[in-house]
């Protein structure tokens, strides 16, 4: 398979070919979404926002443009990001008084805005979240969608009353994410980082670390318990029931979506092109009609009536009557935009008041009654995200080998493979892991519980936790 | 009426108090938008994409920087949006090899793309729309909503054959944008702009004015025919039929949502607060049981029976039983939201097993049996849309003054009016009109036509269109 052989090349060739992204916008890392791309990433996100919705999350939009001071009052955080905003220094032909950065992740454009509002104990939690774009300068090599200088995602920040509460809030939005990423069929480690490597003013950050056909890691969500840095810096304060006044404990995630449709694209589609888990397919069914000559009147309207009682089962269907392509060119079309399900009417089908159904995941067809269309087509979707679901679990666990010792990681890395290995927790052995394996230290999981089973892979000294070593995007 | 006596502070209060924006945000035109108000941008972008859809657009997303080349291709364009572009100069220390700056309409950020994707007259019409924000550093002094330096739009641009299928676009635009207005209850004059006052770039402009309680019209949409002068600098080219080469005959147009927003708050909202339009009320009913000591239990009961079957109903319903405010503090507040329809629950509907309807405009009060609720709700619904567009009508009309003498001209504007005047088309005149009234020649209606009844307000010869005049945001 091309898709494993050499992934960014088929990576490019569908993000083209199925109207995804064009990547020829005259600035380096930033690039069109398509209409077929950007009908995908509303109805993530829409999925995303209902969850959201149901636990108590409110949406807001905060400006794009954060000013110098705010960015600057976490001191962690200003240390983590200044190398990669984008500033806005001036306005037509004036110098600003102020700088201003585009945000490249929203704390300090919302935190002001939280010690304004946050009064009491009866007004928390606050759960807030937006859709947006962000802005990081990113210095390694750019790839569409999955490193852009301008991405897409939501984030969501909230405020609690202690500790407890921020802790129960993590649980949650892992909850959260895990339900819509399991949705779309993915795959992926949930990976606590390690604290070299957690948000910048974070006291601790989880990963969701999805797996890419070219071995690099894919981060498609991160979800970060902030302590009371941020409330600390941004003075969040709110007064208890004894009337003491405390500072809020914050937590923050955000859903690369972006990077999703990424995630979705690599691990779901194939060398025919995309393949849609149905829930996120702008269409879902696409009827083809079998037209020859001398039948085509009553094929076309059989099939327009097909059309209406598909329509009308409240699925995202669209007929394919376009005069100048056979039958087989319009198959391989829809099959690149990966249209989960396939609905042919011929002339026989007409007359025995049947369709013939193809789905995009196995290709099998069957024959079944007008009757029964919606009732078939609403199992197959079943059985597509299930499909989709098992391949890629399959395909993770594949990729991830198991290594006790340090000269067999840099080959595992090389293979475009993960490395499991056991670690002593000591920052000397994680540099020397990096250093010979050129890949990076993602953490240990959490979504299982793994004991190391040997020393640590650098020292031979006890190991403390088994993680997960990868190039990553 | 405080609305009509102190708009600004009246205006100011409502977004506030009804959760609409904040407007304290540290960036000077920039504001953040709370739950309810970016709840109702919501709806009302749902409304226009729909719309947008139906019409044969199609979605996508382009990035938020152009570069500089880029935008100076276009040379009226360039003049008219230079001197109010924000710049991005720096990305973490370093500067940039090349400007970029924040979009504030993205004519040059489509075409560059535009003239890649277009070859052939196959492929024409190309409608595009995205609802983005777009930056403009406003040197006059913003207001929420009204005037930022921030703000929220739809915009569409097409592409077309010739110049007779591009007037058409703009009919349908028109239509479009007319639709939607009307479904929000707005009231507002159509106006082709003098040519001292289009678009830069364009053709010609054709604006929407709404009016405003303060007397000063709010520009809620414009639709603009772009010849081949983008074409041109941009090089969009398709081969025709005969097989020879032709420039694209362009049309963009922009729907200004947050100042659509604010045309609903100002023109529709009373002392009490919001009154919206059902379709784009976030929620629609308000369910207030009606509790005393030992007869709670059954009411709250009756509550939600009654709040089931209007959910079913298939209206977006709230139950408000929060313990600790008394009913006519409920009322209060929903009051201010906005919600179009109260429905009142007590010991005695609850008895007769009827409910208590309260409509946001008329304050009148109806019992109904609980079978009939919903479709009460339903109509009452027409009504209060059907009513908001009726005063708003009347208003707009009572704004408009006939003026014939150039000193009356001064005093409608100082009065807070939009005067309607005969104009003899010169330029001379025109400035003479804003430099005697202090405010803008909006330009002549195309909604209906209009005929000069005396000769120019200035020079006293023969007019040749009817204009309006007014202070504008």
């Amino acid at each position: 398979m091309k898709k494993f052989e050499n992934f960014s090349q088929w990576f490019d060739e569908i993000l083209f070919n199925a109207d995804i992204l064009d990547n020829r916008y005259p600035v380096k890392g930033f690039a069109v979404y398509k209409t077929w791309g950007f009908k995908i990433i509303k109805r993530i996100l829409q999925i995303l926002e209902e969850k959201l919705d149901e636990t108590g999350h409110i949406p807001m939009l905060f400006p794009v443009v954060i000013p110098e001071d705010a960015f600057a009052k976490e001191s962690e955080h200003i240390k983590g990001f200044s190398s990669e905003v984008f500033w806005v220094t001036h306005a037509g032909d004036r110098e600003l008084d102020r700088r201003l950065l585009l945000r490249p992740t929203s704390e300090t454009a919302m935190y002001p805005m939280f010690s304004l509002w946050i009064r009491s104990h009866a007004g928390l939690p606050l759960k807030v979240y937006q859709s947006v774009a962000v802005y990081r300068y990113e210095t390694k090599a750019t790839r569409p969608l999955l490193r852009m200088r301008e991405f897409l995602w939501n984030e969501a920040h909230t405020a609690h009353k202690n500790w407890e509460d921020a802790e129960r809030q993590v649980k949650e939005a892992i909850e959260i994410y895990d339900g819509v990423f399991k949705r779309l069929g993915l795959s992926y480690l949930i990976i606590m980082r390690p604290d070299f490597d957690k948000f910048a003013g974070a006291v601790y950050s989880i990963a969701f670390d999805a797996w890419n056909p070219d071995g690099r890691v894919n981060q498609i969500g991160t979800v970060h318990n902030l302590g009371e840095n941020f409330a600390r810096a941004f003075e969040i304060t709110y007064e208890d029931l004894d009337g003491s006044h405390k500072y809020v404990v914050q937590t923050c995630y955000g859903f690369g979506v972006s990077r999703v449709l990424a995630a979705i694209i690599a691990q779901h589609s194939d060398d025919h092109g995309l393949i849609l888990p149905p829930e996120v397919a702008p269409i879902q069914v696409v009827i083809v009609p079998i037209v020859y000559k001398g039948v085509a009147e009553d094929v076309e309207a059989y099939a327009r009536e097909v059309y209406e009682i598909i329509r009308r089962g409240g699925l995202r269907v669209h007929l394919d009557d376009t005069p100048d392509k056979t039958p087989g060119e319009k198959y391989y079309y829809w099959e690149m935009f990966g249209v989960p399900v396939r609905v042919e009417v011929g002339p026989r089908d007409q007359r025995e008041r049947k369709v013939t159904i193809v789905d995009r995941l196995s290709f099998r067809r069957r024959v079944v009654e007008l009757g029964e269309v919606v009732e078939t087509i609403k199992g197959l979707f079943n059985e597509i995200i299930e499909g989709l679901r098992e391949r890629s679990e399959r395909t993770l666990k594949e990729f991830i080998k198991d290594v006790s010792d340090a000269s067999a990681l840099t080959k595992i890395i090389e293979d475009k493979k993960i490395a499991r290995v056991s670690w002593c927790e000591s920052i000397e052995c994680a540099e020397k892991i990096r250093e010979i394996s050129g890949g990076e230290i993602r953490g240990y999981r959490i979504d299982v519980e793994e004991k190391p089973k040997g020393p640590c892979v650098i020292c031979g000294r006890e190991a403390k936790k088994v993680i997960y070593v990868a190039k990553a995007y």
